[in-house]
Order: C-alpha cells, then sequence, then structure tokens
C-alpha cells in the first residue's frame, strides 16, 4: 500500500504477533515483555480507561505507534488534558507523513475526551515535526530516576 | 505550628471546605467548581486509580497541594511512569520548605507504585527548585490548546 493509503486504528490484543514491541524499540528500551505481560497490560489500560494507543499496520506488520493517557484535573473546571507518549515510526517508514497521521489521531480522541490541550515532551530534534502537527513549545521538562 | 512540623496528608473530600480550589488558584484558572463537580472527581479519579494528591493543611486550611498520576506503560518491562502535575503552595507560606515536602512524598509514592522515573514540566524559573527536589532538566515540553 502507498503509505497515504495506511491508516490508524487502536491497539489490539493480536498486535503482539504484529511486531508492536519490535516497533516500540526503535524508540527505547522494551525488555522483556511476555504476550501475557502484554495482554495484561491492555485489559488494565482498558479498565482504568483514558488510555489510547494508535497503531499503523503494513503488510501485517505494526509499523508506527503513539499513545496518549488522558488526564483528570481540577483545575479548569475539572478539565481534562491529554499526555501524548512513546510516539514511534519504522526506520523504513520515516518521512511519509504516518508520525503525523498519529499525532493527529490523537488530537482527534483528545477532543472527542473533552481535552482543553494535549501536552508531550520530546528532544530539541523532534520541536520541528511537532511544530507541523500543530504544538508549540511551552516548558521545560524535568525527571528524576527512582532506583529501587 | 511552625513549617517543620506541617505534614503532607492525601486529598480528602472535606478539603473543598478548607480552600483546596483557593491554594490551586494561586497556580492558575480554577474556574467554576461546585462541591459537586469536585467530589465526583475525586471519586472518579479514586476508581481509575493512579492518582495522587498532596497537600497541606494549618489551621484547617489548605496552604499547599501538589498531584502526580501514574502512567501504565508497555515499554521498560510494562513499567510506569508518574507524572506530577498542579504544585502550589499560598503565597504566605512559600520558602518554607513545603513544595519539597509536597514533592518528596509524591516521589515516595511513585517508588511505592514501582514507577522507574517522575516526569513533569515547568516553566524556566522553576527549574532551581526542582533541582532542589533531585530533578534534572531533560527535554523539550510542546502544548497544543484545542479550541472545543
Ligand atoms: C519523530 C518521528 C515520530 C516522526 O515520524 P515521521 O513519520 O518520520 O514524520 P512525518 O513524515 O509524519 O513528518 C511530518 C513532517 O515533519 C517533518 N519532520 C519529521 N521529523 C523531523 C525532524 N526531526 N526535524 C525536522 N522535520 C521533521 C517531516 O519532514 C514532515 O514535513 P513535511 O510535512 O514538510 O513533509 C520519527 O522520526 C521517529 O519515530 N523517530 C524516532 C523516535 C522518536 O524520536 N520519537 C519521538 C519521541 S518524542
Ligand atoms: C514553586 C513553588 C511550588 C515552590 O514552593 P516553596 O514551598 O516556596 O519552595 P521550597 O521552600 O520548598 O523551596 C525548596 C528550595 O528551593 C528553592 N526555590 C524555590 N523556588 C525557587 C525558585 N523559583 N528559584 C530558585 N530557588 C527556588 C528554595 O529557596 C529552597 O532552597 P533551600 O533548600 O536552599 O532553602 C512555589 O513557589 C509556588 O507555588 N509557585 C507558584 C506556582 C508554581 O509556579 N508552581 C510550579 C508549577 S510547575
Amino acid at each position: 500500500m502507498t503509505s497515504e493509503e495506511l491508516s490508524v486504528r487502536k491497539l489490539e490484543q493480536g498486535d503482539f504477533d504484529k511486531g508492536f514491541l519490535t516497533v516500540l524499540g526503535h524508540l527505547t528500551t522494551v525488555g522483556d515483555v511476555t504476550r501475557e505481560m502484554f495482554e495484561e497490560q491492555i485489559r488494565r489500560r482498558d479498565a482504568v480507561g483514558g488510555y489510547h494507543t494508535v497503531v499503523i499496520e503494513d503488510n501485517s506488520r505494526i509499523v508506527a505507534t503513539a499513545s496518549m493517557v488522558v488526564e483528570l484535573k481540577f483545575i479548569h473546571g475539572c478539565s481534562k488534558v491529554g499526555h501524548i507518549e512513546d510516539v514511534v515510526v519504522d526506520p523504513a517508514y520515516r518521512g511519509k507523513r504516518l508520525g503525523l497521521k498519529l499525532i493527529e489521531a490523537l488530537i482527534e480522541s483528545a477532543r472527542g475526551d473533552g481535552c482543553y490541550k494535549v501536552i508531550l515532551d520530546c528532544a530539541e530534534g523532534n520541536v520541528p515535526f511537532y511544530e507541523k502537527a500543530g504544538l508549540v513549545r511551552k516548558e521545560v521538562q524535568m525527571v528524576r530516576y527512582l532506583d529501587r
């Protein structure tokens, strides 16, 4: 299929066998995630609600994914904020506007859920990509890693 | 009480009457949040799970608060990340290490929940405060506001 024809859909249990974790591996360390762990994590997220993970499939392989978790706040009239996380496109599929499609799909879900904004953190080098998706630079992300 | 004696506890339904929304108003617009909306939002967050809102009370008034939402991920062995949000101390109580106490309490909760890191976004001017809480600068936060 041409990249224009590839469409965005929700993550499904069967995506374990379609290389969902492999594409995430192009973003960061995935580690040992068994089928059972994957299925349980989907169930847990479904039970909680507010999780949106979208994927793009080509030739029965997942070639791109992005996630969002919707946070329930007290401010702004008990409003909601969408946190976009874990955006990655298979290296062989980059530059075909798949990344953009994922972000647009999550923004639609955020609107549907009544979020007043979506936010994300990214490396300096990815700022131009997110600007093309209509986001603008805001604050500084800070982190503390926890040794357990 | 001296500021050393003020302790951190979880948000409770009764905090509506102790000025919880007033202290949030020193951070941003709270808008029209009725008692019913506040109570319903606590119930919703409790049902979802993964929400931690801590407060500090003095003379039956809430003088500081901070929140965290724990995100369930697939990466890093289906790990968890704590997103710290909406940190604010009443202006009359700033500089007494209450902000630090809140962040430390949330970091303990993040550890308890098995998070491998905590992250937050802040204005440039607040970076030194979060550095005192052991966080370091990481990436760039980006935002898109959604007109509904
Ligand atoms: C960042 C990433 C998701 C972008 O996905 P992609 O499908 O290649 O991007 P798209 O083709 O949708 O790009 C949309 C537009 O942004 C531009 N763009 C994409 N990445 C860019 C970058 N790093 N710098 C400048 N422009 C960029 C594209 O050229 C395209 O521009 P156009 O509309 O003028 O054609 C992808 O490169 C990736 O997976 N990177 C590695 C993982 C990663 O860093 N993820 C983000 C974590 S915050
Ligand atoms: C930022 C804020 C929460 C800090 O709370 P606080 O209780 O005043 O801070 P603390 O007293 O715990 O500060 C801990 C240390 O950080 C330092 N610090 C605090 N804010 C600082 C700042 N903006 N710049 C430099 N240092 C700062 C304190 O001096 C103190 O240092 P010390 O350990 O050497 O004494 C508070 O100023 C506030 O509510 N600001 C307005 C709302 C806001 O910006 N919230 C953050 C949203 S991201």
